[in-house]
């Protein structure tokens, strides 16, 4: 079982490849404001590395959002295409769900906290004790002291904070909650495609695959394009 | 502060670029014995992805092992070479520790072990519970039976294990733990070179900085060759 994953909702772009429960190549790249331009040399190069044909993969993956509009149409578009050439299933995960898998087998519970600009963050509530995330908030966006207020309601125990939007709001964390706000070492604010690539292979192993049509972004709120539009 | 680092204690190795407390590209790629012919060509690619060239790196580090001897040779002499040609310091640090670090903020303590071939691993037992791994079981070489023991007369406690060693002697730790046993998701078990940054900037921090001739291997036993010479 061949999977590719990519998770494109952030500026720093992560695509994995994983051959039968193994990592083969993953890279972290960051591609502020270049990402179409980067992400299909980025794949290419990667496939090559392995030895592999986009032909080869089994099972295409993306991240659906919540993040960057731009990076996760990118991202979601590029499996779609990928999945319909090749007539091979997809799957797509939540960027929340996979950054807050870096702390996989935590006892501790998981924020990850993405910016999302107007003075918001994408933000969810995970126990990540088992290898497949549960969310107890699940992905929204609000306001960072509105999801704060949620969390202080919800739990008293310590809360590991990460993702760029934890990283800019940090001082804010640190009034709200304290000394049960805990912060991320820096290598771990990002989402790694290789934890989207074991959510795909969950996906696979129950029977959870997607025709590429049905691969579609969840924003959470709607573009300003559409803000736009329906102010008229 | 950029800081490049390399992790080539196994098969699949890891370059990391980190600026400022921000990992800007990190790739994991399988050079199964093409290490030599991919490393160099590898670093270039990712410090022209990052807009950068080795003489704008201010510090070099490379995993010191245990692990693959070729690939911690490989991995050292090309830190030193870049270090002495740039004139900057480098810096070394443990493949177990940042293995272990894969798990950082964990509770739970981690056993990183790598396959050393022979029947034996290299491996350590870490508290991860802060960013910077601490040592209860010094990094070692013993067969896998000796080194399960000396973990239960340590402790009785939930024990996390990765890595290459772990997958392949998953029976006998099932069998000598049972459930104090827990066994990382599939992508954690290779060591991700960002975090060998992140020790690089501790390092730095604390001054303790090496010029490129004092950056040397730690291989925990003596190889063939020289095993070979003892014997006449």
């Amino acid at each position: 079982m061949k999977i590719l994953a990519i998770d494109t909702s952030t500026s720093l772009a992560s695509i994995a490849i994983a051959i039968d429960e193994r990592v083969v190549a993953e890279s972290l790249v960051n591609t502020d404001r270049t990402l179409s331009a980067r992400l299909i040399p980025e794949i290419e190069r990667m496939l090559a590395t392995a030895g592999l044909t986009a032909a080869d993969i089994d099972l295409f993956a993306s991240t659906i959002g919540p993040g960057s509009f731009t990076g996760v149409r990118g991202g979601v578009a590029t499996i779609q295409g990928l999945a319909l050439a090749t007539g091979k299933p997809c799957t797509g995960f939540s960027s929340l769900a996979v950054l807050a898998m870096n702390f996989s087998l935590s006892n501790t519970l998981i924020c990850p906290m993405l910016d999302a600009r107007k003075n918001e963050v994408y933000a969810a509530l995970y126990d990540c004790s088992s290898s497949i995330p549960n969310a107890h908030i699940k992905d929204c966006v609000l306001p960072p002291a509105a999801f704060l207020n949620l969390i202080a309601t919800l739990t008293d125990q310590p809360v590991i904070f990460l993702g760029d939007g934890a990283l800019r709001f940090s001082e804010l964390i640190a009034q709200r909650l304290g000394s049960q706000a805990m912060y991320a070492p820096y290598p771990f604010n990002s989402p790694h495609a290789a934890n989207g690539a074991l959510l795909a292979l969950h996906a696979f192993r129950h029977g959870q695959l997607l025709e590429p049509s049905q691969l579609l972004p969840v924003y959470l709120r709607a573009s300003d394009a559409e803000i736009n539009r329906a102010k008229g």
